[in-house]
C-alpha cells in the first residue's frame, strides 16, 4: 500500500506508483466527464477506464465532486503552466501574445474535453469554474502590466485587456480546434487574429481622425525607452 | 382554448392571450434552468413560476428539452436583434462595434441567466448550443466583410474578427456584468476595450517596424475611398 500524505479534500501520494495511479484516475476522470457530463458520470467508469479497482479510487478522492474540482484545478495549472513555457525566453509582449495563442490552441487540441469540462464546472462547483479564470487572468494581469511600465504596448486597463485576449482566445479555439471544418484556413484565421491584437496593443498607431467623440482620441503616450 | 397552429418541436399560439402564456412559460423557464441547470429543473416548477397548469405546459411545449432548445434559439434571436436595433442608422463599423459591446453588456445584465443557460446547451443539445454562436457569427461575418469592402476597417480574415470580438465582448461580459465588483472601475474598462477593438480593426494604423519576422510586417492597404 502507498503512502499517503493528505489533505482537506483529496490525498496526495507519495510513491511514484501512486503519482501514476493517480495521473491514470484523473485522465480517466477527464474523459468520463468530457463525454457524459458530471450528471451522468459514475466512479465506477472512471476507476473501470483508469483500469483501477473501485476501492483505489476511494484511496485517492473521497466523491466523484472532489475528482471534478481537482481536474479542473489540474487543467488550469497545466495550462498556465503551458503557457509560460510556450513564452520563457521571450521579453517583446507582442510575441509572448501570440506564443501564446498557439500554446493555447495547441492545448486544447490535446485536452479536447477542456471546454465542456470548464463549462459543467460552473454547475458543479461555481468557485471552481471562477477560480480557473481568474488565476488565468492573474498572470495575464501582471505581464500586460509589466510590459505597459516597459513601454512595449500601450496603457489601458490591464484586467480588460486580459479578459479580451482570453476571450479571443477561448472562442477562436472553439471555432478554430474545436470546431474545425473543411476549407478552414486555421493559417490565415491565426494571422489575422494576431494581426488584430498587434494592432490593438502595439505603441506608436496613428487612427486616422473619423469623429470628435473618438474614444481613441485621448493624448497618447510616445514610445519610451526606444523599445522597438 | 386558444387557436394553434402547430410546429414540429412547439405550438406556437395564435390569440394574443396565448402569446402572453407562452411568453411566462419561457421567462419562467428562463429562470428555473439558470438557477438550477437542466438536469434539476422539473417542468411542474416552469409551470409553478409561470403560474401556469401543467396542462398548460404542455400544450405549449412536448416536454423539458423542448422549452430548453426554444429558450436558447429565441435568446439568440432576441440578442441578434437587439444588437441590430442598437446599431441601427449607424454606417461607421467602428461606431457599430462600440455600440454592439454596450448593446450585449445591457442584454447581459438584463438576461442574466444567459451565460448559465447557453453554457448549458452544450450538454443538453450540442447542435443548438453551436446554432446559438453560429448565427451569431452569421451576421457579424457580413458586417465585417461590408466594412472591408468599404474600406471602413482593415482586410483580415472576418470570420476570425468576428470569432474575436464575440470572445472579447463575452469574457468581458462575465468579468464586469455577472461578477462585477467594488472597485471595478467599469467605464475604463470598456473604453480600454473599445480602444484596444479599434486599434485592431482601422486602417491607416502604423506599427513600428519590431522584428524581421513580424507577423504585422505585410505589406498594408492604403486607405480606400477616402472614407475616413
Amino acid at each position: 500500500m502507498n503512502q499517503l500524505s493528505t489533505s482537506p479534500r483529496t490525498r496526495i501520494p507519495v510513491t511514484s506508483r501512486g503519482h501514476r495511479t493517480r495521473e491514470r484516475l484523473l485522465r480517466a476522470a477527464e474523459s468520463v466527464f468530457a463525454e457524459r457530463g458530471f450528471d451522468q458520470s459514475s466512479i465506477a467508469e472512471i476507476a473501470g477506464r483508469a483500469e483501477a479497482a473501485l476501492g483505489t479510487f476511494y484511496v485517492y478522492f473521497p466523491d466523484k465532486k472532489s475528482v471534478f474540482i481537482e481536474l479542473v484545478d489540474e487543467l488550469g495549472k497545466k495550462l498556465r503552466r503551458e503557457l509560460a513555457e510556450s513564452t520563457a525566453g521571450l521579453t517583446d509582449r507582442l510575441e509572448i501574445e501570440r506564443a501564446g495563442f498557439l500554446a493555447f490552441f495547441q492545448f486544447a487540441s490535446v485536452h479536447r474535453g477542456l471546454y465542456r469540462i470548464v463549462r459543467q464546472a460552473e454547475f458543479v462547483d461555481e468557485p471552481t469554474f471562477r477560480r480557473y479564470y481568474v488565476e488565468l487572468a492573474r498572470g495575464y494581469v501582471a505581464g500586460l502590466e509589466a510590459a505597459m511600465d516597459a513601454g512595449q504596448i500601450r496603457r489601458l486597463d490591464a484586467e480588460a485587456l486580459a479578459y479580451s485576449l482570453m476571450g479571443m482566445a477561448d472562442f477562436l479555439g472553439m471555432r478554430f480546434v474545436l470546431w474545425v471544418q473543411d476549407g478552414d484556413d486555421v493559417e490565415r484565421v491565426l494571422e489575422s487574429a494576431v494581426s488584430f491584437m498587434h494592432h490593438g496593443l502595439a505603441l506608436a498607431v496613428q487612427l486616422p481622425a473619423r469623429r470628435p467623440a473618438n474614444v481613441s482620441a485621448k493624448p497618447r503616450k510616445p514610445a519610451r525607452k526606444g523599445k522597438r
